[in-house]
């Protein structure tokens, strides 16, 4: 999967894409992030990329002919690749967002700054816009990184089997379980000992509880939409569950 | 404000802190990025920050005590600073948090990593626990990096005048208007009349009718809890948003 990243500070992705998971992603070829410095296609003797917002009002906007011309370039040689602007306007990005996206052949991600980009990127080349949430980030650069450690690690073959993202939180509607290691007691907080017991099914049916009552306390409304086995039904009544009724007040 | 990050790969921060805003704001003193490395605190021979989990299971866990040790240290220098821990079971980071936050003298955050962090790191030390919203990532390194950037804005003087926070999507509640920049027209995509009238008080008013409609038309739910001036309903009328009764579906 191949992500073309459209930025006016390309140096911000180095230590992020150089560490950990996605640096080995990259080097198995199995994602390609490409950086592209919009000032690259900002033709006046000064490449300038912002302008003074018509109607007035304090800050810059980013001009449309560096980020179309940047975005032109890219779609040359990645055609089939979706256009992607971060902005609190977009649809929130979740799980299913970052799956949707994991089955692209790439995407183009332009990271927004100052006050933000002249409205016409919006209109003439925008084909999806994604909020990462309720905030307000410096520049889209942080949120591109987001979506590309999100997206990147539900591409096959980007986590090894001992990392698989089938368990992760969201995966299955629930919140992860708690998790312990050695040492089995750290100053008077002792490891639950269901979890040394060696009983693999007791423990699973313990871990699945626990998700249940995690999930219950924090995020209740994730319980609604779920098809529930009947195995789990009866450890949703051990845990006080209905499952009849709407689980949220 | 002092934050202080507990990683196991500080190398990724180098990019993000070293660029824009962020870059100056430390640089005059406002905020401080303290990185410190959690294998610093492992004081076994292979310095090991992580375990098998009890129980079984993929993955590893990260164990309590380097984490423990470094959050010991950096307490010992700030001892007002809150300790955040971002997981997908804690409450969602917004707008409001970072204002909470950006309060603060200083929060240290652990980025965990593989399969979360031992459950006693939680029960032990951990002051608020944030979720960015419904996804997971790689590692907590990139979920910092969006608390510092989201918080470090709205500590005051970070941003200057010309870059105010106070026109933010969110900051009053709606979304942003949309911006132009020259040129007056791209690709037969013109910049609407108005904005080029220097009528100053019907580019307010149009402005604010643009909030509305985006409002209404991305996120509804946000009209909701809006305390709207005389000046306000009238512009909502002529925008065909009712007051009395509830916007939302």
């Amino acid at each position: 999967m191949k992500f073309d990243i459209l930025t006016l500070f390309p140096a911000m992705f180095e230590g992020p894409l150089t560490e950990s998971i996605l640096k080995r992603a990259s080097e198995k070829g199995l994602i390609e992030v490409a950086l592209h410095n919009i000032r690259d296609w900002a033709f006046d003797k000064h490449a300038t990329a912002d302008d003074s917002p018509y109607g007035g009002g304090a800050g810059m906007v980013m001009k449309v002919e560096p980020i179309a011309g940047a975005i032109e370039a890219v779609k040359a040689k990645h055609p089939n690749s979706k256009v992607i602007l971060t902005t609190p306007c977009g649809r929130p990005f979740n799980h299913q967002v970052a799956e949707e996206l994991s089955r692209e052949e790439g995407v183009i991600i332009i990271c927004g700054r100052y006050e933000g980009v002249d409205e016409r990127v919006r209109t003439l080349f925008v084909d999806d816009e994604i909020s990462l949430g309720d905030f307000v980030l410096t520049g889209g650069e942080i949120a591109a990184m987001v979506i590309v450690d999100a997206v990147s690690r539900l591409v096959p073959g980007v986590l090894g089997s001992e990392e698989s993202a089938q368990y992760d939180s969201f995966a299955d509607g629930l919140l992860e379980y708690p998790q312990y290691t050695r040492p089995p007691e750290f100053r008077g907080e002792k490891v639950p000992d269901i979890l040394l017991s060696g009983n693999h099914a007791e423990i699973a049916k313990w871990r699945r509880k626990e998700q249940m009552k995690r999930t219950l306390a924090s995020r209740p409304e994730l319980l609604d939409g779920i098809e529930w086995s009947k195995a789990d039904k009866k450890l949703l009544a051990e845990v006080g569950i209905g499952t009849s009724e709407k689980v949220t007040k």
